[in-house]
């Protein structure tokens, strides 16, 4: 098996830096060592079948993008990455383990949901993968098949308070799974929105033939995000169920989640780039030739964007900073324009939605590392250490440590990467969510399992690459 | 130089932990290697001068205090241990590094409060320490004074907004000082208390005739630690300067920072073991045949004991989970029953402050993993990795890794504790805070620059080993 | 028309007392008077009808219960009191108006159910009484009914966030109601408890044969009061609706509710005596010969009975004085032990929920003048003043002014209650909730129109004196 | 004696309206009647020297003016006003009664202090007075003097966190303070701004050549005035106190007095027109002619204006209509810009702080009734009712109702108020800081123990009409 070692690079983790080189023997580092490339008077660099020069270079853990839908089937469409293209743009991007969700919904048996998925990335994928298990439909069954996805390596799962119809539980059905949840271990994900609400608003928003993409984000009110933030911490307090809530965007959500962690609950949230990047006026001005106020569809997601002049944006980089938000993941779910958003030319309730992020994460955190907004072992920990904490991949994932995978990245940051349609783009979309982004960094080389993938801007991998991550449980509780 | 493996343990950092061998190249550690002994076909374990086999133990860095009071000029008295009997106690259980204080008050020169401190200290430790600077006379040349501190390694301060007239500082001192700390990145720490309100409720109960030391704990009121607590937050806000808040033991205190830390403020607080364990109500309930109720002075220290049906104690667990407090020092500042503590047995307001925990903090936080209170990455976390981080030595000290000082202790899991005189007692008192604690763990062996200073019930060290740490800026703000 | 003069008494309203006198002139209070019965030298005594001295008495507006259900159909019986018992007893107890709820179920037109409602009580009452719209089953005809309200003098309505299947509204359906009350100026009143969550806990409650009284209070948990009015107040946020939060028992619903105060909304609510008095534990210690531990179904209701310990109750009186809680209800509900509660013998889902309170109110609030909990003042604002501006009656209710209803009370601060059967009951119900209490003061006469029709122990009314009350719109938002 | 009856006016209460006749017999009310002007058949209208037609038009209580400084020795000079003027200017706007502040300075007697206050007013105000205690010198001595405060009809007393030197208490002080408060039921009033922080922060404004008005406001940050009044709760915490802040502009402060109220303590609050009406933002745009960016200095008073980007404002409003803050006064204390307001053209520091509002304050607040901020009745409970409740005067003061003092004031809603200087300015200043504000409403007339002082824009009244006002302790502790 081939033998690599990192040299000279500084090595960042969640509580800081080390100036030390990775062995990595195999597909596993084997030693983290001082600078020199000798130990105790042996060459380790002359012991190694190659030696990668990481000088003035940052070495972390590979990213794990814990919120990906490759492939899901949504109003009347699929997204358009399939697992072969959108781990390949992750990989791209420095991200060498996504967690994607199973879907089950109702009337469907969970087992059979996870067996299509199982399928669908099995010696597909270019980086490691696992599963969440979205359960679409509570019932008896259901919440029989979650008592075995332990067992299966799927240490979560995802329910939806929006979407009534499609995903959306009851507050019943939630109580029911969570209690299941907190005798198995499960983490309980969240999508908290009040859907019911919502979809009022929405069609009371079209009936006034206010149709545009914008609309999306009027109806989909940041009280109603607030309140399903709330509703889901309080089913946790009553079950005593650990709780994720997924896409948090408005900062009255994170007021509730800071509260109850406060009172010492074991309530996590993460946000994605654009919740901290973007914003309802932006999405409101966007207007081009070809797709006049439709140009706004590119970025209809829900949760959807909010308004920067009531301070959501700063207040997700605040808690951010604060631990009251955990982890950055995407909630990658592209959708091209043609074809599959302009479905909803007429009707914003038709566009499917969901952005694409999955290749651009890293370096879009590690703009908040070079605007001051976190600090360089900050966003080893948001986009890597804590995710393979939260969900039960830490010591094989999220560290650079003897014993785990040699998932690693290095990362220049006198690099530069310029994110757009014909540049650094390799999601399969016809456009780009973040076009005209500059990044003051660069993903130099991407290594998975010690192989190295990408590498000085050239793709070396291969579909198959990737493999199945059995989770544990949650090794973030307190 | 000596050379050292400690191998097969399982070494623990603040997000979790690994099997994983440690080696030592004289003062330093120079790898974490995968356990087995070799490397790449190298023979380590060969090459060294002692292989410490840790097979079942956790191998952790070394604790750091960074609140000791060692020969501390207090209240006609000084603190019972001096750098040398107190350090040396350190070192049995398990710390490697303190943070003492040096003095200086009203009148005097803030340099040559240093120098003494450096004099007390110098060749007379076991371990290394460093010092924070008190500063207790505020004025032109004390902050002009201040500006100097950086350079000498010494990178925080402490203002008292208790003890007028020894210590205090008013609000107008505190901001022009936190001003002077904003612009030099120095850490300002604070004893909040209300001291003049609560001389005044200390003066009143002593011309009642409550003069027993349980009303030292009813005169130092929560009010006048959470009023405190908020001011300094004020000013800290006002002046822009991060805020270190010492030996917080009131719930509604740890509210004041979780607010402030909510707000995305670089607002931090310790506590102490004695604020987890101890109350008010065995405060009171405390008499012996020797003493009478003069025996609760065993425990008057500032803040105070606080009342366990209140919720204290279990509100300062609770913030360490949280991460609304950081870290947990001693506040070591050791006295007499003899001699000392009885200068105060007609009127508590004599009593010197402080009881002596620089010995057992790790095990007694360690018994927090046992009852569930905190987990083992945490327990790292508080005890060393975060005072490395907050006060600017993390790297050298705080974690395992290449190019950290050899400063280690394996700590067996397997193996007991009993705290108390005749026992485990090794401070320089005549009475132990701690009588009877039993703890499910024990410190086998304690390693300080690559050299085994305790082993397996011997302490093999000696006076002088220890060296001055030169701080750098906190490592910990957002 | 009659003329009354009543002389020498304390007039009390809801920012202090005057020594006054009070003069009727058939139906209507016509003038306030310094006593002393002369006017610029006109004899006012010479010239009424009657005089009744009120010295060393207190002379109040009329209580008025906002919260009445007589004759109620629930689960599967009728509430124990008719309009003709109910409104007699408030009569006895100081009350002389109520607000009973008309019933609106899915399905049924809520002109019907109004109409029904006033068939009920026409010709029957003893005393004034308006009502509430129950809207059970929220779509398109009743939401256009809700608009019909307004003119029947019907300004308020009701929904239920439990009893799915019954009243229960879904969030959908809440938001299109207070949309449509936002609109017509109606005031929406909330059950604001999570039903379908209550529903799971208590089936499962059952499973495991926890059948008994005690269980109810168990299976409707704080955690789902405090969540449902969060989610009401936010639904309210978005319709910037205005809203009243009924029979509120939990301390942490208080704080939801005080919450949204601070933010200036219109959100309002109510506790009931049983909810200052009376506790779980107390409800889980009554045991008696004739019933075992099914005697605590006397006190099921819902919102349930909380915990002591956990200190509903003080925080319910603490929110009477700060305004956070603005009213005092009854929620009465009766049903006899024998043939009622009994149902539920076997499994407390069956038990009719509700307990009799209308005619102990004035009393049992009075008592808390006497134990310090409110002052004089604001027994008369949390009992009358308030309701009638609540609710679209002051001016001719809730006051002491010219131009009102000559609804007066002559209370009493020496005399004495004694509360149980065959002392001071004349609910329709087999058991008295209150049995043993003891209340420190006396309703000696109560007029009605100026007519008395309870006089130092004597009922001198009769069915039909009361009369429909058209409400107009609340008087009370900010 | 004469008799007057008002007739056909609308009497407003703090609860709600009333058509009626007030009838008032010398200096005192002595009926409430229907109108019509007979009563019984008895032709009350014939039975009075002089009938007052309020058709169309508001009956009030006489406004009630908490706090003013009339004379007032400030930095060298005097408060523009003698009690003659200053009460004049308060009858032609309405308010028939202040409470002014009689001072002693450390080394100075209370009694002494108190009978110079005396002096001044007595025989020379033009409407009622009363006196609140200004200590500005916590010791022995005044805390002694203090106990014989209410015998002499001063129930409260004014403690300043601010102003060191001259009025400033420290926190041993004012704990002190509140302890006899406390025991002698006196309302403790307290000036909450960190005064020692705010010095250090305009001497170094000053010292950088930042010498013009606006820096007073930035030298007096909300911090300082939220801290002080946080802690100015805590020590009416410790004391069990109740405490009255005035002055309130930052919303910060309302937030702790939020806070403190909803945890049950007798916490109140006033804040005073120029923090409802004006801004930082007016004061830094203010530049004239004659006096350069000085202009500023007509709106220099502490607490300074606050800035209306961060909603301070429109939280005051808010506080007024939740009940966080109680009242509104003036904190009327004018100076000139012509040899007094000019001592600080150089330095802000020298500017005598206050202006003066004493006339205007019942338009301005009735503009808030015209502009939708407060309810009609809430006009009368802020400006009449609260401040007698508050002030130990109910009864007498703050109500329409038989026994009580008949100070009446007659105001037209179609009328319509022009202030400023030539128009409508009554006070001894030599500018308004109320230049052009348009009032849409009218004060028609003015009465004083019975006596119209003030009617149709001619001032009927004369120096003396006023008497010294003994209060009584607060009526609206809960």
């Amino acid at each position: 098996m081939s033998k690599t070692l990192i040299t000279n690079g500084t090595v960042v983790n969640s509580t800081g830096t080390a100036l030390a080189d990775v062995l990595v023997d195999g597909e596993t580092i084997v030693a983290v060592l001082a600078p020199g490339s000798t130990l105790l008077g042996f060459d380790v660099a002359a012991n190694v079948d190659a030696v990668i020069d990481a000088a003035g270079k940052y070495v972390i853990p590979g990213g794990i993008d814990a919120h990906t839908h490759m492939e899901l089937p949504f109003g009347g469409t699929n997204a358009s990455d399939t697992f072969e293209t959108g781990t390949r743009a992750a990989a791209w991007g420095g991200t060498t383990s996504i967690v994607d969700f199973a879907v089950q919904r109702y009337g469907e048996r969970v087992e059979d949901g996870l067996a299509a998925w199982h399928e669908k990335a099995a010696g597909n994928c270019a980086i490691d993968y696992g599963f969440h298990q979205i359960v679409g439909g509570v019932d008896a069954d259901s919440l029989q098949a979650m008592r075995g996805l332990v067992d299966e390596g799927v240490s979560s799962y995802k329910l939806f308070m929006a979407y009534p119809g499609v995903f959306y539980s009851d507050d019943a059905q939630i109580l029911r799974a969570m209690q299941v949840a907190r005798e198995e271990g499960l983490l309980t994900m969240m999508h908290a929105e009040n859907g019911p609400a919502i979809d009022v608003l929405a069609e009371q928003l079209v009936a006034q033939k206010k149709t545009s993409p914008y609309f999306h984000g009027i109806a989909r009110a940041w009280q109603l995000e607030e309140e399903a933030t709330h509703r889901a911490i309080m089913l946790a307090d009553v079950t005593d169920a650990p709780l994720y809530v997924v896409h948090v965007s408005a900062k009255q959500a994170v007021g509730q989640l800071a509260w109850a962690r406060d009172r010492g609950m074991n309530v996590f949230g993460e946000t994605c780039p654009q919740y901290l990047y973007l914003s309802l006026e932006e999405q409101l001005g966007a207007v081009s030739e070809e797709w006049g106020d439709f140009e706004g569809a590119k970025w209809v997601c829900s949760t959807p964007l909010r308004a920067r002049e009531d301070g959501h944006q700063h207040a997700m980089w605040n808690a951010l900073r604060t631990n009251d938000l955990q982890m950055v993941s995407t909630d990658h779910c592209p959708f091209c324009m043609k074809g599959q958003k302009d479905l909803g030319l007429t009707d914003f309730r038709a566009i499917p939605n969901g952005i694409g992020s999955v290749e651009h994460r890293m370096d879009l955190m590690y703009q908040g590392v070079v605007t001051g907004e976190i600090t360089l072992e900050r966003w080893v920990e948001l986009t890597s250490t804590t995710p393979a904490r939260m969900f039960g991949m830490y010591g094989k994932k999220g560290v650079i440590q003897p014993g785990a995978d040699a998932d690693l990245v290095i990362y220049d940051p006198n690099g530069h990467t310029s994110i757009g349609l014909g540049k650094t783009h390799h999601m399969n979309m016809d456009y780009s969510a973040w076009e005209g982004y500059e990044i003051d960094g660069h993903v130099d080389t991407v290594i998975s399992h010690g192989k190295v993938i990408v590498d000085d801007g050239e793709y070396l991998g291969a579909k198959g690459d990737g493999r199945f991550v059995k989770r544990g449980l949650s090794q973030y509780l307190i």
